[in-house]
Formats: C-alpha cells, sequence, structure tokens
C-alpha cells in the first residue's frame, strides 16, 4: 500500500484556500518567495514553530508525519497553508513516495529539515542491563535511519536541478539533542542513535557542501517547551517554563531561518541551543 | 602616559557630524537603536564589515587599534560615524581606560567583539624547533591575554547595570581560527593562542550565560577575504577569492549579528565559519 | 533455532588438548590467570592479535563470530587454546546465548571486546546519493546494535558477581574507526554506525564505571595491517605496509591489555590510536 | 646569572652513590636501560611518581622545578638516584641549559614529560571580573610558555641524534587537567593555560609524530592523590582519598610508561585518566 500521500487530498480545495489565506498574511519577503521547505517530523514543537515561520517568510510548507491529522498539524494547514504529507520515515518508500510527491505539489524544496527524535517510550532512563533491545533498535532506526533515508532523497533532489546564481542548492538540517554530542547515562541507545545521526550529517556536510548543499547539524541542549493556548511554555516532562530555562521553539526556528540564508562564503554546519541557564 | 583616548578628540565636532551623517542612513530597527558595540581589534576584514553593519543597524560602535590611525578605520569614521579608540589590549590599564572612555563618550558597550588574531610576522609556518621563543610569547599575550583583558571589563561593564527586561545583559563574542579546535603543524604558537583563547570564552560562557551575558566564539576556518575597491576579495598571503572560495567579513557579521540578538532561551555559544569548499 | 554453540563441540576433546598444550606456554603471569576474555567479531587481524596476547597472559579465551569455521580462526584454537562460538551478534537470542555458554564453559568474562566494523561490501566510498539504504541499515544494525547487545549482556554478566577486591567488575572495549569521531565523505553510513557505537560506549562508560565496570573506547585511526605468514603486513585494500604506516594489530592487542589493567583511580576511556605518519 | 645547574653538583660524589645504589634495586629491563627521562616539574604527585618508575625500569632519570631543594625532591635522589636540576621553566635561557645539562650529565632524553599546572595561588576559584590579570598572565606563562620552552628544546634534541632502528626518538608528554578540555567557570585563566598547552601539544604531535617522536597529551580529570607517609592518600584542597576516588599518582606513571613504549604503529596521542567515580 503507498503509504505516503498528501493527507486531505480528498478535498484540494480545502488545502488551496488555506493556502492563499495564509499567503495574504505572508511579508513580501524577497528571500523566501518561492522557496519550498519541507520538514520531516510534525509536533507541536520545533517542526510547528519551523513550518509556522517559513510559511511566513513566503515559502511554500510541507510537513511529514507518521499521523498527519494531529490537532496540531492541522491547524499549521489551517492558519498558515502548510501541507500534510503522511510518512513513515524509517521506509525507504515511503521517503521516495515523499519527495516526489512533495516536488509534484509545491516544487523542489530547497530547505529539508529532519526533526525526529526517535526515542519510544519505555525506552526512557533505562539502564543498559534493562533497556529492551527491540526498543533499543526502533530509537536507531527512527532516528539514524530515517535521517539517512530524508538526506538522501534531499540530495539527490537538490543536486538534479540547475546550479542556482549564488551557488546555494539547498539547505539539509538534522534537529538533535546533546545525547548527540555526550553519551548521558541511562541512555545508551539513545546516545547511540543521536551520536549516529551527527555521524551522518558530518560526513554529509563534508561530502554535499562542495557542491553547494548546506548541511547543518543543530543540537538542542535542553527540554523544549512551546507555548500553549495560554500563554505558557511547557515540556511534557520537564514540566512548566521558567525564565526561559527551556528552549522555545520560535527562536530555534529563527536560527534556523539565519542558518538556511548564510552566504556559501561563511557557512555554519553546526549550532547548539541551549538556554542561558542550562548546565553543561 | 595614558594610552586609551578617543582618537581625534581634538575635533570632537568632526565626529559628531559623521555619527549625526551616517544616522541618517541608519535603518530605523528597533532592535538595535541605542545599543552600543566595541569592537577590539581593527582592520579591513571582520572589524570593518562588523562596524559598518552594527551602524547600519542603528548601535554607537567603538572600534580600537593599537594604531587608529589607519585609513580604513578613519574611513569608518568619515562614512559610517564609528569612533576610534587607541588600546593596546595586552596592557590592563588600557583596557581599562578604553572600557571606561566608550562608557562615557557612547554608553556602556552591550555587544563587545574581541577580534585579535596576535600572530607577529615571524611566527608564521616555523617548525616549533625554529620558532622564536619571544615572538611565541607575544603571540600568547596578544591573543590569550588580550581576550582575558577585555572579556573581564566586558563583564564587568555589563553586570553593573540592571538586569533588562529580556534578561541579556550583553553579548561577548570572541573571533577566533580554526587553530582553536585544531593544532596544526608548524604553529605551535598560533595553536597554543587560539586554543587558550577558545577556553577562556568557554570558561566564560559557563560562568557568565547564567548571569545574562551571552559569549560566542566563532572560530573562521578560512582565510578573510575582503572586497577591495575594484570589487575583488583578496587576502594577504592566500591570494585572490574565486567562487566565494574565502570567507567574507560581511558576512560574518551578518551571523555575529543574528548571534547577538539570539533569545536567551536558545543561545549558541559556538558557531565555526567556513566557505563552502573548505577543507575540514 | 538455537544459534549460538561452541564450534566444534563435537568433539570437546580436541579443544581440551589444545587448550592444557597452550597452557603450557602461558606466562605464569598472576594478573591474568583465571581470568575469561571474550572477543566478538573474529578475524586476522585485532580479533586474532589479541586472543593470542590474552591467551598467553593466562587468561581463558572465547571468540564468537558468524563464521567461527575459518582457518584464522581454527589456528587460534589449535595453537592458543582459544574456544570458538557462532553467533550472529545482530541477534539478541544469540548474543544471549553466546553469554550463556562462555560462562558455563570458561566461566564468567571479565575483559569483553567488540570488535566488529559493521560494513558491508557495496557500502564502501559510495556517495550519500547511490548508497543502497538496505546496506546503510545492515551496516548500522551489524556495527551499533551489536554493540549494543554485546554491551548489554556483558555488563548483565559482570555486575551479577560479587564485587572483587580492586572493585574491577570488568572491562567493556569497543574498537572503532576514525569513523567516530570524523565523519568523511563518501561514508554516510559507517559515519552513523561508526558514530553510534561511540556514543553508547560513552553512555555506558557514565553509567557502569561507578559501578566497577571499566568501558574503552578505541578508535583505530589507520588500515590495519596484520602479518602474513611470510612477515609482510599488509591490508586488503590498503597494500602493503610500509614503515610501520598501518596499524599491527598485535601492538593494538598490547594497549587493549593495558586499558583493561588499568588501575580503577585512573581509568582512561578513549584511546586513538594511529601510525607514526597517518594524517589527522 | 645562570639560573640552571644540577642542583648539590658541589657534591656530585653524593649523587653518583645514590645513582648506584639506585641502579642495584632497578630492574633489568632491558626496554629502559640506558634510555634517559627528564621531568620538568617537580612535586609529591606524578612527578615522584614517574621519577621512581622511570628509575627502577633502569632509565636515568633527571627532574628540574624552581627550587629543587625540596625534600621530595632529595629523597628521589637518595632513594632512586634521580638527579636533581634547578630550572625556571618560562625562560628561554633556563631551560635551554637545562636540556643542556642533562644531555651533558646523563645524556640526551628519550622520555620529556612537562608536568607543570601553574597556578598561582590567588587564581583559584575566582569570578572571571574578580581574577587579578598579573596573576592571570603568571597562570598562562607558567603553563603554556613553559610547555612551549620544554617542548622545543625536547624535539630539538630527539631530532639532533641518529634514527633509532625503530623510529622512535623520543617521547614527549604533557601532563594536563581537565581544563584541557572543557572550560569550567570560575577559572578562566586556568581554562585558557590548559587549552593553550593542549593547542600546542596537538600542533606538535601532528609536526613531530612523523619525524619519530612521539608527542604525548594526558589531561587528569581528577584531583591527585598521593601516598603519603601514614599509608593514606590525599589532595592537599579536596582531602582524602576513599574508595579510590582520586587519581592514584603510581597508577598515572604506569600509564605514561605504557605510553612511552608503544610501537610508532599504533601511537595515542590523547590519554584522559579518571577515576572511576568521576563524573564527567
Amino acid at each position: 500500500m503507498a503509504a505516503t500521500v498528501a493527507f486531505a487530498i480528498a478535498d484540494p480545495g480545502h488545502w488551496l484556500a488555506a493556502r492563499l489565506a495564509a499567503g495574504s498574511r505572508m511579508s513580501n519577503s524577497s528571500n523566501g518567495t518561492g522557496e519550498v521547505a519541507l520538514i520531516v517530523g510534525g509536533g507541536p514543537g520545533v517542526s510547528s514553530s519551523s513550518a509556522r515561520l517559513f510559511a511566513r517568510e513566503g515559502m511554500g510548507v510541507a510537513v511529514a508525519a507518521r499521523t498527519p491529522d494531529k490537532p496540531v498539524l492541522e491547524a499549521l494547514e489551517a492558519e498558515h497553508g502548510v501541507r500534510r504529507y503522511a510518512c513513515d520515515a524509517r521506509e525507504p518508500g515511503d521517503v521516495a513516495g515523499l519527495f516526489e510527491a512533495v516536488s509534484k505539489d509545491l516544487g523542489v524544496p530547497k530547505l529539508v529539515v529532519h526533526n525526529i527524535d526517535g526515542r519510544v517510550g519505555d525506552i526512557f532512563r533505562k539502564p543498559i542491563t534493562e533497556a529492551d533491545p527491540q526498543l533499543a533498535r526502533e530509537t536507531i532506526l527512527n532516528s539514524t535511519i530515517s535521517a539517512f533515508l530524508v538526506g538522501q532523497h534531499a540530495a539527490r533532489c537538490m543536486l538534479a536541478g540547475d546550479l542556482p546564481e549564488d551557488g546555494h542548492r539547498g539547505t539539509i538540517l538534522f534537529t538533535n539533542a546533546s545525547a548527540a554530542f555526550k553519551g548521558y547515562p541511562l541512555s545508551g541507545a539513545f546516545a547511540a542513535a543521536s551520536h549516529g545521526k551527527s555521524g551522518l550529517a558530518q560526513s554529509m556536510a563534508r561530502e554535499l557542501m562542495p557542491q553547494g548543499i548546506h548541511v547543518v547539524h543543530c543540537p538542542i541542549d535542553a527540554a523544549i517547551g512551546w507555548t500553549r493556548e495560554d500563554g505558557t511554555r511547557k515540556h511534557w516532562l520537564a514540566g512548566e517554563t521558567r525564565d526561559d530555562d527551556m528552549a522555545d521553539p520560535d527562536r530555534i526556528a529563527e536560527t534556523y531561518l539565519h542558518l538556511h540564508r548564510q552566504h556559501r562564503s561563511t557557512w555554519t554546519y553546526e549550532a547548539v541551543m541551549r538556554p542561558w541557564k542550562e548546565r553543561w
């Protein structure tokens, strides 16, 4: 069964109307207009913040998730004209289908964000002796393997087109965690998954930057607390944000956009972001 | 002898006129207006680019150099209203005087950029067995010790004032080289100096970020090629830039500004910048 | 189907004779006598060198491999009394069976070496756009997942026993490659696999060292050239060794042994080994 | 004034007798006999432990210190035949004189250990805003500059002789602290000094290893607790050692010796040592 389809395609008119409405709210920034951004992994944090910002900047935005019919993604569509896609990013066929569909629907993506953490519930805070091997394997497949597949297809799409005048074919950005550079206790599988994604990203950077693709690795060294309807910012596990002691995903998105717009004479490969009070 | 004075103070009217003229060219960005930026180390590359961009964004800008009467700095004054200061940044008294003078003339600096490489001519590409110990010592004093002094006074100034509503007392940014994270052969003294500055910056970041000061470390992994009057970009040693294969200091300044404006929930401590074609 | 069995168990007398003969060649080092070493991954390089050295030091040595009937492993049995086990280290059941069998046959292992590279033939030197996703996945499972399983069972075995007087329950050592700390171009999957193993090892070190298990990570930054029958040292891809420009696995084994014998007051977590001429 | 002299040279017979007595206690290890080791920086911890071990292994051992008439160094002479030298390692003339004197008295050193921390009393745990700039400068000169001078002269001596058959001209080992790789708060000057030494060592390694000199960098991530006369191990600031929770310098020396004896096909550049319970 073909798993990757533009969600709610049954009513394309619905999406189109939302897109047009969103368009009227866009800035007329010449930087972003016409560019297509694809965010793989869809939740209320970094993905939603990025989608909103990229849409406001005039990009056509696609978000892919295993379950694209979550309210938070439906809101992105309704309010920001973001197009939703169903995709299990561990599956080669799904990822191939996703890039094909997005390219056909919106255009070839110039900014691809891989935003999948990968952990499954019962792997959290498990001693190495007690971690379920099957969950460890899933965590690694969810994170590292999906990053490989998304990175591979993004690179293929970007390399296929003509070289733009500014030499920048596109940006592939991998969101990661502090486990990307430090293996903490009680999280062997996640450390493996996050380090693995980091190694992949670094290899891709060395290979693709000289071909005009800006590869970026952004470990977020913090819990991420997004803004709720009541104005508070919260993290499901770490509780409520106080004094900006969690990463605000709206601000992460701003740095993502800056990195995407860096000139090829001064590309930054890695940018860790952490709150001012974080211990490191 | 008092070494730190606002240069050309004999004709403050001259500076004031330039400042006002520059002001009329400023964007009316509410972000920067009223902020003061101090750049220590003054040349035609990163310092000049930063000074120009910060001035355009509405900041009051000071540049300190051992010899502030270079044409390139005079041009900053004439065209962008940048104020010049004489300062030997290895000398505690000079650095103390500099911060005092800038605070009095322009206001307490909110963005301080340390932009001193430190190498002296004959230390370049010397085997460890042949490097002159006196020049090695000078290189380390020029780079690491001046960074210590500038960082210390910047922190004192920023901590002295009231805490702003956004919790961001200011930004201290250290420009560095790839020698900050990799010790290359034939450059032992420079590796020591650059690593030393890196260690200092990291210690300051862990100490000062929880007090509201954003400490940033930016190793530039490239030769820096600035734009000449004829439009070409060149580096004195590495020759002419082709296809953006050297770092464009105007673009470095853009990332500096972005880092200065990051929200305290998502501060980036370190951002390496390198051209797309650079090997690393 | 039980996949893990002591190979050639059909003739245990054969193994026992070899073991006794090897014993007569052992040093009477009191350090090693009675200790059991298990090496997972069996080839002519680091595994064989380690097995020989550990046996000479008086340890009981087990080697596990997918195909334990290779001549090189048969020679370890015949000449050094090393016991061979069949094990597909990606499979949880296989690894569980391996530790059970070794513990029963030789005793609980005190030194466990994970020595699996993981690459499969056609993944070498492939651009990210051309690497077969299935082979990338296999590479990661072979390397990172097998390391997880081996590390998990090693930790369980070591933690189950009484705490020795010197507080050292055992050593878990992960052989790795330079891809563990640097992602090279044209090797995204291997960079992911090697970084993943590195993250796992570091997490395990932080978790297990305070429980008396010395976790060690040894990236070998070189081709490995083992000594052939004619006395030359060669690598299958990199050709013949000249002037010790490849890593000699006999020397790697010496450092492994040193690390295993370090006192718990001064444990080294990571030791990169590279030839004197290697560029890094 | 010539600052570097063999201390107690007024009575060379005294030293000779001690040397001969020590010799009779030496192992007849063929590895070490005839080699000369020079340890710069002399205290009761790593320096004394190294000197004792190297002497037991049959090396001729020299220790240099600003004040070589400390009882702990006199004991090294009396009990282990270690020769003492006065040297202020920040001074180019002193260091030149030291290498000249040792080469003349004992022979050209094959193993040189730089073992100077560099901190001066009142720099400990000072906020960046309060650290005395003069003490910061002294800390950096004591550590980084002395490492430069010692490394430079060691390299000159080692490169001057014939290439030994095994291609190993000698080992230069820099003891360092965890501040070499992590800049902790309240220790900006020490972070600068330790990072600086690290950068120097890495540059020297890349330059000198291909010339046959093994450069080694050993950050000790722990307080060092040496054994007192009553058998306890203590650190002046951190108190008494319990359960091997401080680094035992006798064990550090063992790893130094192992690293010195590594084969050039598998040199380790960096080995951090930390107690099993240390947080990192």
